[in-house]
């Protein structure tokens, strides 16, 4: 695309209107729309009566030129704002990661694409219930749905006043939000029943809400904003899962490619330019939340990376920002497991081995314990330990994960080694190494060029369809394309699932890196 | 049309959906999108976010049926409500025109196009400014268009009120409300500054407002309900005009006919099923301006219709609810103007003639007047007369009248005397006698026939509107199809504008009827 054809894409445009005179007296906004309809190529724009009260004087004052902010929602053109062409304060936007946990929020200029400011921030709805099924359960209270709207908006409104202090905007600068998250965190953004998402048949209040006037969702930003909703496929995949779509570029190739989005639930993206099937992972423990309860969210002095040396067993460990250990998260713990399993410490069953253990293994309350970081060395002044029972909760994780792969792309006729890419969206995804994760057989054994981490996928998604019209447009594209597989866990799928409960899988030969890796005579079974 | 595609027309459709399942697991709002797509024959049917708040739990009250009331807007649809389906409640609509003068206001049962109750109310406004110019001027000063909107939107608040209990509804149940009114009481409805409409080049904030949400007009109906605004056409031809056209049905028919509303101003469209032309009066002193001036409202004890007997000269009066005489409005000036040129006491200058008048004529501060009726015969106790100014003027506008008239048809090379019908629009027009009209020029002389009264049509079509989207389509239809000429004073109008200001006209061939009728030997000049 040439610059030019870039900037066409931009939701900012400057009109210049031939001024009325009595052999063209149309009326403002006609003329307004009509100069647009033909700048944009379409039919039909919509002006609202906010934007109608103001535009005669202000055509008047701008000497009939406009800086329009412009918006597309299903196929029909919405102006979202007039500026003074003349004004140098950037006609701005806000993207939204609704996440469960963080909430990120970026500022962008809408006429270039660049941010201008980001931040995050804890979803305040974390006071009233950790996780999404608390949350609902809670919105489901006498007021509870208005409080956790109340406190995700109140939150939402009181990073947007820090965010344009640091950008030196106005909050009326801001004409466009794009908010994407889960289905039950944009049901409580918007302030929708979420009840009916978790119970059977497990029916959204509405999988595409379209444009929304951002006041109408209590969002204090020009009054006559609008927002952007990302749309969900259905209770388990949601707007966030659409936008990471969008920003890998996945659903533009010609190649077959993964997408995978290690959050709260795992939920996979299988496809390319022609087809995309979904699913999510709501057939075995989440992985994210697996994990995380045995270990603790990343922050300063937790173990994000693990080598354990095979010669002599000895644990090297990496913390967050260098602080003296604290706990472990997702990503260390994969490492770790990765470590014990290809150093013999676990077997294939993922079970503590104590003859290579020697007195790391201890045991607390009859359970067998493996002592990572001594009381000596960590930030607690006592052992950080894993138990069996964290052991085994990954497995069943890593294994629910590697079936649902498996599962999905069996279910077009493929095969996991077929695919092009593996993208690894969501904060998570990202600090997993991929060889680690591989060496348990929580993913295949893809070349590890063949893993691309992401990052928030979720918050690059919104930035994007707010940097051009283009990928606006891919939203509906990728939801009307979109195939959702139900993972129905009949007996085909347990049978995958038991399979891939072992280090790497049952059948070794889907690992051949990992097999070649396994070292010191400690074989797999039948070797 | 039959009565089921009458009923598919209608704005309310029962809807049964099919309830989800695991098999069928779309979003309440995409299932119910989904049905009324199919249902309309629609690619996108807008639901807003108040109505998403409520769908879930109604629906599922409701066993996934619903009584959908819809409304469409430039070629999409939109959801502006749903009911219980097995509520007897009926889904209304609230028809309104806007008259600078008199707003009326009727409640339309939605399912049937019935009425169910109708009242009209002065327009408040009156209190700042009496007519469209006043009330433009009183808007820029500082707070004048907010009061001026609050004074429109509170009355019409108030007049909700008592129609729903004149009916037995409630204000909730009204989810449709069609609103037609010239240009400026439009800008005035929907607080638009109305400034450029009265200052060359005479450019209206916007012609097609679209559909607007009753609430942000400050109108108190069912929450999500929507206004239909008639567009205008120019500053001179507003939304009343394509609400009259609708009700005349001129649009629809194969031969050439003419629409004329004699209101504040006097509106002109000429045209068929293929073409229509339009054209308003402001090239002269507006009929009903002028003409009122010198008379009154029409109300009881008004005359209204006069008779001059040929052979005696008597004056034959009839009063609105035979009340005493207390003066004269409009329709009956035109009789008396007519029946004055007929008997000889005003010659066709339309000069009073001393030696027909005799005793009649008498002369205040220099100016002759003819006494209608007595001192003693009045409910006033004093004279009812009419000025010599009075009739001069009146000669003014009906030959500024017949100068529109002409010029519209000779614009298309077409003669008024090929006109199919003459629809006249508007309250003040349906009580001249076409007859009297015609005798002094006012008119063209066709058959009495080829006339037809129309009353209210702007009421008539907002009603039509909210009976069937056939005729809101119609709208931009019309809209669209319409050519608006402007009416340029130059040399040849103001030719044309001298020659018929005369009675009949100083053509009298184009008056053969008139001819006929003029007795007793006073006879056109030259003859």
């Amino acid at each position: 695309m040439t610059p030019e054809e870039k900037n066409n894409r931009r939701w900012v445009r400057t009109v210049t209107l031939t001024p009325p005179s009595l052999q063209d007296n149309t009326a403002d906004a006609d003329r307004l729309a009509g100069a647009l309809k033909v700048l944009l190529k379409s039919d039909e724009i919509d002006i609202d009566i906010t934007l109608l009260r103001t535009l005669p004087d202000l055509l008047r004052k701008w000497g009939y030129r406009a800086r329009c902010i412009l918006c597309k929602n299903r196929g029909r053109w919405v102006l979202a704002g007039i500026m003074n062409p003349d004004s140098r304060s950037p006609a701005a936007g806000l993207a939204v990661d609704i996440g469960t946990t963080t909430v990120v929020a970026r500022v962008i200029d809408l006429s270039t694409g660049a941010t201008l400011a980001e931040s995050s921030f804890d979803n305040p709805q974390i006071s009233e219930g950790p996780d999404i099924l608390a949350r609902i359960h809670f919105s489901a209270q006498d007021g509870g749905l208005g409080k956790l709207n109340r406190l995700i908006i109140d939150g939402l409104n009181r990073e947007i006043i820090k965010l344009c202090e640091t950008c030196g905007i106005s909050a009326d600068d801001i004409y466009l939000v794009a908010a994407a998250g889960n289905t039950a965190m944009t049901h409580l953004f918007l302030k929708l029943n979420p009840q009916w998402i978790i119970r059977e048949p497990y029916i959204p209040a509405v999988n595409s809400p379209g444009l929304i006037p951002a006041h109408e969702l209590g969002i204090k930003v020009n009054q006559q904003a609008r927002t952007i909703i990302f749309p969900n496929i259905g209770s388990y995949f949601g707007g966030d899962l659409i936008a990471g779509i969008i920003f890998s570029g996945l659903h533009r190739h010609e190649e077959t490619a993964i997408l995978v989005d290690v959050g709260t639930n795992a939920e996979v993206v299988l496809g390319n330019k022609d087809w995309m099937i979904a699913c999510a992972g709501a057939a075995g423990p989440a992985l994210e939340g697996g994990v995380t309860k045995m270990g603790m969210m990343a922050g300063p002095g937790v173990i994000d990376k693990i080598t354990i040396n095979t010669d002599t067993g000895n644990i090297v460990i990496h913390m967050i920002d260098n602080e003296r250990p604290k706990g472990i998260c997702g990503s260390g713990l994969i490492d770790l497991a990765a470590g014990l399993f290809l150093t013999g410490m676990a077997d294939v069953r993922g079970k503590f081995n104590p003859s290579t253990c020697g007195s790391r293994l201890t045991e607390k309350e009859g359970i067998p314990h493996l002592i990572v970081v001594s009381a000596e060395e960590s930030a607690t002044g006592k052992d950080l330990t894993i138990s069996q029972a964290d052991l085994d909760s990954l497995v069943r994780s890593k294994a629910a994960m590697y079936t649902i792969l498996e599962t999905i792309t069996m279910s077009v006729g493929m095969s996991l080694t077929d695919l092009a890419t593996f993208y690894v969206a969501g904060t998570f995804g990202s600090f997993i190494n991929p060889r680690s994760a591989i060496s348990i057989g929580m993913i295949p054994d893809l070349p590890l060029n063949t893993y691309k981490t992401l990052g928030n996928s979720s918050i690059g998604g919104a930035t994007m369809v707010l940097s051009s019209s283009e990928y606006a447009e891919e939203i509906e594209i990728i939801r009307d394309r979109i195939t959702y597989l139900e993972l129905n866990v009949n007996q085909e799928f347990m049978n995958r699932f038991s399979a891939a409960k072992f280090f790497p899988h049952t059948d070794v030969t889907r690992f051949p890196s990992v097999k070649k890796r396994k070292v010191k005579g400690r074989g797999f079974p039948g070797q």
